[in-house]
């Protein structure tokens, strides 16, 4: 479903939830990047039917967010998160870490994103300016910023 | 629509999306967040139907994510987010920083979350673990997390 909005041109959320703003997409890579590869595996874990499945990973592959290779045997076609596919991860754990501060009593288990390190969740995100101060969700502006133009090659 | 999921009970990713997945509620949270409050505002700035808004602006509200109140002059309702729904600005800067990295163009201009000191982008957000080490995405993982229980009160 399409939405016209004053800022969609420019504005980067919602740009975003164009590629992956169909939440099956977000489960979809929350599954990739835990490792799952096959069809099956991720049809088993998300636990839908088979054509809801093929169109989101059709469109994760068709916007450069997953790629696909044969299995080593040759006999399964896999998929793995390509760089821009990877770059998702800081998304999922904000997600989660909300979820896991608003969704959940305080006791409850739940599946977090953990540091391989020390096996317990990862700290907090903070928002930070570009030189480290942190940054209040509430301070936060949104602006409309132009990237400063890369110089061009001197003709002489 | 539901789906079943082998984490679902207790994965805080689908948790949370079970909630805020459809993506209209985050793109009202990003214009909320961003001080519009009115239904006209917010149906203005999304290019909706107003049929379309009003189910998860109902939704959000029943999530507490959202409050209403009248306005100043009582002649209006006015959505304003509750802490639960301020709390999701790190997700939006997470979905609009990958939006930015990897959505636009180097040079092309685009509505971005920013520092109100300095007026830059804010900081890429990291990754950390618990006592303060960067943690890389492709580092993390996921595991079932239980929540220390709280000391019971001493009986004698």
């Amino acid at each position: 479903m399409k939405r016209k909005s004053l800022c969609d041109d420019a504005c980067t959320v919602a740009r975003s939830l164009d590629v992956i703003g169909d939440w099956w997409s977000l489960l979809i890579m929350r599954d990739v990047l835990d490792g799952k590869r096959r069809f099956g595996e991720l049809q088993r874990s998300l636990g839908v039917a088979k054509n809801i499945l093929a169109l989101p990973l059709k469109d994760l592959v068709a916007s450069g967010i997953l790629e696909t290779a044969a299995s080593p045997d040759g006999r399964h076609k896999e998929y793995f998160a390509t760089e821009k596919g990877r770059a998702l991860r800081p998304v999922l754990v904000a997600i989660g870490q909300w979820g896991a501060e608003h969704l959940f009593e305080a006791e409850e288990a739940r599946y977090v994103s953990a540091d391989p390190v020390d096996r317990l969740p990862l700290a907090a995100l903070q928002l930070r300016a570009q030189d480290g101060r942190e940054v209040q969700g509430d301070e936060v502006v949104i602006r409309l910023w132009q990237p400063a133009k890369t110089p061009e090659p001197s003709e002489t």
